[in-house]
């Protein structure tokens, strides 16, 4: 059985780098299916990398195979590994904390070091800056294509000590929740934070009501002001702001048909705060 | 038999979005193939859509699925549906003048509302944001692959009922003809007007003719001057502008290896007005 | 057998004529599978068109069929041809030194002049700019699927008469390579010359050792300065710089993720030199 081989990287598409991944996976089986998630992964934003896996490996088969390269250790002693997941899918990527959020939302149940003798391009030895060709690409092709098994990736490794960034848990207090900015929805400035629609919901909040959004980052308070949580940008008028429920069933912010990020000049990490609060 | 399903959006490549609408078509079918149209729509350009689906869908086999996705209304009660055109392709799309070229120069001979009930990705009913992987590429992917028949799609509705946008006809007038700039060749900054090109020879005009060419806007004259007709870029100086017939069989303007937008500042829509006259 | 069809343009991916050239390969053959190399080659770039083919068909199966189209003579009385190379793959495009980097890295043997009565969309006649879909897709796709022989393309041409661009070749001298910047790794910044590993490892330096760098172009210096021969980015520190062995086996400049082109203001071509001093 094929399986899809789903691309990743922080390459961008404006060289051939993504074609000669293609080009291996291709030489590996000419009848896998090969996809991209996005290959406009900011450079070396392990995080965005990290996001865009999870918002993603849930809509595509049992079994995919996915490949992630933002791999600013490239040619350092961090490993290369596949990681199988609780919905055994696989992902290829560099063991940098790419799996974070993978790990924490969806949940990995093995870990397997590639093992570099056997999983890698014949002949691309001399070249210590493209893994993503000749080693992920490679060994992703094919794992998707049943050339080797998982336990032929490499020996086993402990996932306790796969490298992690830091992930923040939203917190509830009274009325109120207060979470972080994760990602932007890019091309339209809208604000994806980390507070879950369960979360939210248990404030008792109803389609239609008016909540107060507080946005912070570390050295200033960006934007507070009051709208409505709606159910979609269809529920408020063209211009005007609204909470509501995004694509992964997190709590966002938008302006409807305007760029909420451009407008407040706002930015995604860990060090940028969201608090949305009932207002009684 | 499987047919191909091509995707079109105003969603960029930089997230997972579009991932994750290949992803759930996948999910329906692995043997149908997926392509991309462009995704690059600018954010809620409807007309634009609608001009890229015209300029494309002639190219594609008989029975071909377009998705497009251009939908400032998600979440409000704008229709979902599905148009069988007079070439027997189908297009999945918000009811909002996406589909106003296809039928104003291919024709539509039947459109049907998409039953979300039954057409719509298990388990997704708690966003109402991202129709696009909920509806359009589930619906699309189940029509490509002959999991649901067009029938299946839900009722039948008035053609004449469908939203659509206002489409201008050239006019001729004496030793003129008048139209509008419809679109960019973007990467190469060049005009595209309404006028075919069936309409501009019968002002009696043959290759290495001058023309007499002037652009409006609703505030001012833009551009006047005088250019040759030429079979292509080639029959004309580097850095010369030419009047010619571009691949979609309407008359162009360019600039020879620059962008004559750029250079004029030119701007597309129904208030970009261009006049092309014979010199006697 | 289906070869895989991989296209390369200036087109960008923002409007639909990639997608009408995919359309038309899909007519041709449901069943080849269709890649991008990449459509980002800067609009009219012959030379990074030729390079990025270089970068990549030698990483495609034996039989892969190239479409090239950068264009900037579409419609003059330049040829389209279509060339074997060494490796016995396709490279499909118009005759205008395109194939500079194949035909002195890889080797063609023949090269066919396309016969347009027999190569070319039925009914596409009247336009005379989209030659890429009109002609290249369609052959290339008819080449792949095996409609067509490769002794049908056309009568044969001789190679010597194959446009080309200058190519330089490197040159030592005592303990210093002089070569030039031939393109950048667009989205990292890297500078990659065309010194190969093989004549600068002919200096006699090892990983760890200074090398001294100059760049020049016409005008004045733009940089001097020492550095280290790296085995990859990560033998130096963030925002150091490094000579390092590049993924096409040439001699590159990088500052570890940071960008060296823009820090120093380095453009590429015949006019950008570089070179490479052992330091005793």
């Amino acid at each position: 059985m094929m399986n899809a081989l789903v691309l990743q990287s922080d390459f961008g598409l404006e060289d051939g780098a993504v074609s000669a991944m293609k080009g291996v996976a291709h030489n590996v089986s000419k009848v896998i299916p090969i996809y991209d998630n996005t290959h406009d992964i900011p450079p070396f934003d392990i995080w965005a990398g990290s996001y865009r896996l999870l918002q993603t490996v849930g809509y595509w088969p049992e079994h995919t195979v996915f490949v992630s390269v933002v791999d600013p250790g490239v040619g350092s002693e961090r490993k290369s590994i596949v990681a199988k997941t609780n919905n055994n899918q696989y992902i290829v990527t560099p063991d940098n904390g790419t799996l974070t959020h993978v790990h924490q939302k969806v949940g990995i149940k093995e870990i397997r070091e590639i093992d570099e003798e056997v999983n890698r391009l014949p002949k691309s030895g001399a070249s210590h800056t493209f893994h993503g060709r000749d080693i992920y690409a490679y060994t992703g092709a094919r794992l998707a294509a049943g050339v080797i098994k998982f336990e032929e990736v490499g020996h086993e490794c402990k996932i306790e000590e796969m490298a992690q960034l830091t992930f923040y848990d939203p917190k509830k207090q009274d009325n109120m929740i207060s979470g972080t900015i994760d990602i932007l929805d890019v091309r339209f400035g809208n604000l994806w934070t980390n507070i879950s629609r369960e979360l939210f919901l248990s404030l008792g909040i109803n389609y239609g009501d008016t909540v107060e959004i507080e946005i912070t980052n570390d050295i200033r308070r960006v934007y507070r002001n009051s709208m409505t949580f709606g159910r979609s940008f269809a529920s408020i008028q063209i211009g005007e702001g609204v909470l509501y429920v995004n694509s992964l069933d997190n709590m966002a912010v938008a302006i409807n048909q305007g760029s909420f990020a451009k407008a407040h000049n706002i930015g995604t990490g860990p060090s940028w705060h969201i608090t949305i609060k009932r207002i009684d």
